[in-house]
């Protein structure tokens, strides 16, 4: 495998957030779930218990999603200033902020919470990244 | 031409999208429909029809402009979690996020709509990123 | 020193702004003046005179933010739209877009102002980006 340089890692993380993203936008859970090891945790929600394992994460998202079964909306998340951090065993500390843009039928969208994103992202088998685990930290309550 | 590399391109596109709409914002229309192709086609807004052709993208934002004539505002147009994709015939798709920022002489910005964009991006005989075509798809309604 | 490229240099911008505001969103005033040069001129606020040197722009922040001392927030400064230009000289001109995310123990965050940052960027001793200048300027009034 070769040796990628801090800026191909550093757009290769951008190019993977923006699809992943997109996936849990457009409630392709499963799709989103296989972005994370078969191992991972998954924190999204203060006070709410990670999820871990790929079935576990999609469970535990179809769980959360049902709050908008009667409130049909469009989320978008948003991530930005990546802070990234490559480390001595291959792997990649990732911090940054993320927003999620909530649009209704009527009026503006919502723009809440405002996040700080905390994964460690790692190389799967087949070269490509996949998240050992992502904390969710939300700006409120601080 | 030399080959350029995923990363190369990613960066190009981001450094593309910053100018190109700044030059919207700044209302340099002329400007902003030269970074498409002389037969490109541009549709920004749902039910309305896509623009063709650089003169026809400079007739259909002035038109479009004129909504502020009587409402002063600075524009901001946000594009963020690119999904970039390269294809065989050197052309990119390019899929991103956009939010529109809009401030007025009073009151917070108001942040709406909330869009899907979908270009294909393709290299000029000068070197420069064109788009081909721009598709913005609102996420209201939905 | 090697040579780098356009693609390097705006990664390198990305993932210095990155870092630099979240110093400054986490009040580390001193750790945020510290990637400026010691010569550098900060001026953030329309009306406000510049801070100069490290020192005066430490004090200037801790001014700055006693008006959130009876009103506690998370602030969140995104730059985003980056437009990059490497001078003759090594140093590079960036403007960008930026809005500030404020978050309150109670509601939704304030996403105001809308602001266009304008960066002069050097490289210090060490090889690490300084910033020169920055000048804000805000969206409102206009």
């Amino acid at each position: 495998m070769p040796t990628r340089s801090f800026t191909d890692l550093y757009v290769e993380v951008q190019q993977f957030y923006a699809r992943q993203m997109r996936q849990l936008d457009e409630r392709k859970l499963e799709a989103y779930a296989e972005t994370f090891t078969d191992d991972a945790e998954f924190g999204h929600t203060p006070g709410r218990e990670p999820a871990r394992t790929r079935a576990g994460i999609v469970a535990d998202l179809r769980e959360f999603h049902k709050k908008f079964e009667n409130d049909p909306v469009q989320r978008r998340h948003w991530f930005n200033m990546i802070d990234l951090e490559p480390q001595d065993d291959g792997s990649m500390r990732s911090t940054c902020y993320a927003l999620v843009v909530t649009t209704r039928t009527a009026g503006a969208p919502t723009i809440a919470p405002s996040c700080v994103v905390n994964d460690v992202i790692v190389r799967g088998e087949d070269g490509n990244l996949l998240l050992k685990s992502r904390r969710v930290d939300h700006d409120q309550p601080f």
